[in-house]
C-alpha cells in the first residue's frame, strides 16, 4: 500500500509539501502539485485508501457531448437520479461533472479524481475514443461505466441492459407479426452500446430462423444522415419492418417513412430502443424496447458500492421489457 | 392479479379448499392437493403475493449429480455459505435442497415451491438438460441460476464470473510467457458454463493474435475419458500450453502429462480455472483463474432479493482473477 512518505521519498520532497498537493492547500504551486498528484497516481495511490474520518464523495461523469442529464425529458435524466436516490441516504456526497474531450485532455482521470477527492465514479456518455476510455483500462480509483466495458480492470465494472434479450424481444414480435425481412438502423458504431446492439440485433434473427445479411443494416453518425442513406435502400431492399438503434432514430424513420408515402405501420413497422418519454407521443406511438433507466441508476451506485467494499463485480446488467404501441402491425399483403 | 378466489372458481370449489391446498392442511388428499397447485401455477399464482406477514423462505436448489457443498472443500461450500451470510441476517430462512433428475420429474418449478412455501431460488449445479430449466423459462417465480443463464424471463438473473475475462487472463499469461500453440481441455458441452467457457478461450486466442483451431480443443464427460481422448493428441499436436475448463481436469491433465514423460511446467504448462482448495497442493501448485466463490454466493442472494423487489436483474458477472503458481513457465526451447 503506497503512503504520502512513499511518495514523497520517490520525489525527494517532505511529506507535508506531498500531503499539502493531495489535500490542495492553498500555499503551493499550481505546476508542484499537477507534478505530486501525477506521481501519486503513478504509484497505486488512491483516495480510497485514506477516506476514513473524511467526506465520502462521489462523482458523476457525464460526457456531454454524447448525452444530456439536465432536464426530465432527457436521456440520462433518471440514471443520475437513481443513482443519487441510492447514494445519497447512504451518505455520499454526489457531483455530476459535465466532460468533453478539452476536460480529459487537461488531466489524467486519477489525477482528476485524486484532485477533487473523489471515491470513485460512475461514468455515462462515453464513447471508445474517448482519452478517459484509456485511463480506465489500468486506473485503480473505481469506475462504473455505464454502457461501456474494460476487460480485466477489477477497478472497472459495466452497467446496462441485457442487449441480447431487447434485440431478441423486438425481432421475435416482428417475427409473431408475421415479417420476414427486417432492416436496422444504428447511429456510427464508434460506441461500445451501438456494437452490441448491431451484434445483437443479427444474433436475434439467427435466433429467430430469419434471413440476416449485412445489407439488411444502415449505421452513419447522424440520424439525418441515415434517413437519407440507408432508409431508402432498406425499403428498396423490401424490408417490411425495420429495428432502430434508438428511440430518436425511430423517431425519425417514422416521419421519413411517411414523408416517402409509406404508412406506419400499415406498410412498414418500425421499432425503437430506450423508450424516451416521447415514445407515446410520436405518430403512431412507438413500439419499444424498454431500458428502465432509474433502476440503471440504483444499479450503477450498487456497482460502485461494491468495487468500493472490495465486491469484484465486473458486469450486471438488467432486463429488457418489450413495449408494444402502435407502430408495428402485421406486414401489407402482397 | 391471480387470487385464491381465481383458482376456486376455475377449478369449481370452495376457496377454502383452495386455501388448504396451498398452505398444505393436513384433511385434502394428496392428488387434489398437487391439482390445485398446478392450477394455480398455470394461472401465474405465486408465494410472492401473499408473502406479508408469512415466514420468509428462500432455497438454494442444488443438483446434486452435478454439485458438491457439503464439506468446506467442496466447490459449492463457499457459494452456499455466501447466500447464507447474506440472507439470513436479513430475515430469510434458507434451505438447502438437494435435488436430482428424479426430484424434478416428480413436480414441476412452480409447484415445488408453492408446496414448500418458498419465495424465491438459487439453483446451482443445473445442466441444460435437466427438466427444471424448462419450467425457468416460463416460471413467476424467481429464481437466480448460477452459471446458466435464461433468456427473456424476468423472473430469473444469472449469476457468475465474468469467463471472458478469465479466460484472456489465462491465455495472455501464457502468451506473454512465449508459448504460441496453447490447448484447451474441457468438460463435456452439455452445460452453459462449459459452453461460455469454450468460446471464451477461442475468443482469447483470437484476442491474443494466436492460433485458433477447432482441433486445439477436446472435451469428453469424464475427466479420464478426456486425458486418455484428447491429452495425447494435444501432445502430439505439439501445444506447449494446457488450459483446462476446471482445476480437476487440469490436476488430471498434471498428473497423466508426468505419467506420459512430460514434466509440468519445464515441458509443458497447465493452467486451471476456479482455484479450489486443492490447487496450492497439486504437484507441482497449480495456476489457476479464481473465482470468488463466498462473493458469488452473497451476489445469489443480492440478484435474488432484487428480483423479489422488482429490480430487473439479468445478470450479474463478478470479475475473475489469475492466480499465479508452479504450473506455468516459458515453453521449452527447441
Amino acid at each position: 500500500m503506497v503512503t504520502i512518505q512513499d511518495i514523497a521519498d520517490k520525489l525527494g520532497i517532505s511529506k507535508g509539501t506531498v500531503s499539502k498537493a493531495i489535500n490542495g492547500a492553498p500555499d503551493i504551486s499550481e505546476t508542484l502539485q499537477k507534478q505530486i498528484l501525477e506521481t501519486a497516481v503513478e504509484m497505486g495511490y488512491t483516495k480510497l485508501r485514506r477516506s476514513k474520518g473524511t467526506a465520502r464523495k462521489l462523482c458523476i461523469l457525464a460526457q456531454i457531448d454524447n448525452i444530456e442529464y439536465t432536464q426530465p425529458h432527457h436521456f440520462a435524466y433518471d440514471i443520475v437520479m437513481g443513482f443519487r436516490q441510492m447514494a445519497e441516504p447512504a451518505g455520499f456526497d454526489v457531483d455530476v461533472i459535465p466532460v468533453n474531450d478539452k476536460t480529459q485532455r487537461a488531466s489524467s482521470y486519477e489525477v482528476f479524481m485524486l484532485q477533487n477527492h473523489y471515491l470513485g465514479a460512475f461514468a455515462i456518455g462515453f464513447a471508445l475514443n474517448d482519452p478517459w476510455m484509456q485511463d480506465f483500462q489500468t486506473s485503480h480509483t473505481p469506475v462504473i461505466l455505464y454502457d461501456n466495458y474494460i476487460p480485466a480492470n477489477p477497478a472497472t465494472a459495466y452497467v446496462g441492459v441485457d442487449n441480447n434479450e431487447g434485440m431478441e424481444l423486438a425481432v421475435s414480435h416482428l417475427k409473431e407479426l408475421g415479417h420476414k425481412k427486417i432492416g436496422y438502423l444504428s447511429s456510427a458504431l464508434g460506441s461500445h452500446i451501438m456494437q452490441v446492439r448491431h451484434k445483437a440485433f443479427f444474433n436475434a434473427l439467427r435466433q429467430c430462423g430469419l434471413k440476416a445479411e449485412p445489407q439488411q443494416a444502415g449505421s452513419s453518425y447522424y440520424v439525418s444522415q441515415c434517413m437519407e442513406r440507408h432508409l431508402p435502400r432498406l425499403l428498396k431492399l423490401g424490408v417490411t419492418a425495420l429495428v432502430c438503434s434508438h428511440d430518436q432514430m425511430a423517431n425519425a424513420a417514422i416521419i421519413q417513412c411517411t414523408e416517402l408515402g409509406y404508412s406506419v405501420p400499415k406498410d412498414i413497422s418500425v421499432i425503437g430502443f430506450d423508450d424516451l418519454a416521447i415514445c407515446p407521443y410520436t405518430s403512431p406511438p412507438l413500439t419499444t424496447v424498454r431500458q428502465n433507466r432509474t433502476q440503471l441508476g440504483k444499479s450503477g451506485y450498487y456497482a460502485l458500492n461494491s468495487l468500493l467494499n472490495d465486491i469484484p463485480i465486473s458486469t450486471l446488467l438488467l432486463h429488457t421489457e418489450l413495449i408494444v404501441r402502435g407502430s408495428t402491425a402485421p406486414p401489407p399483403k402482397k
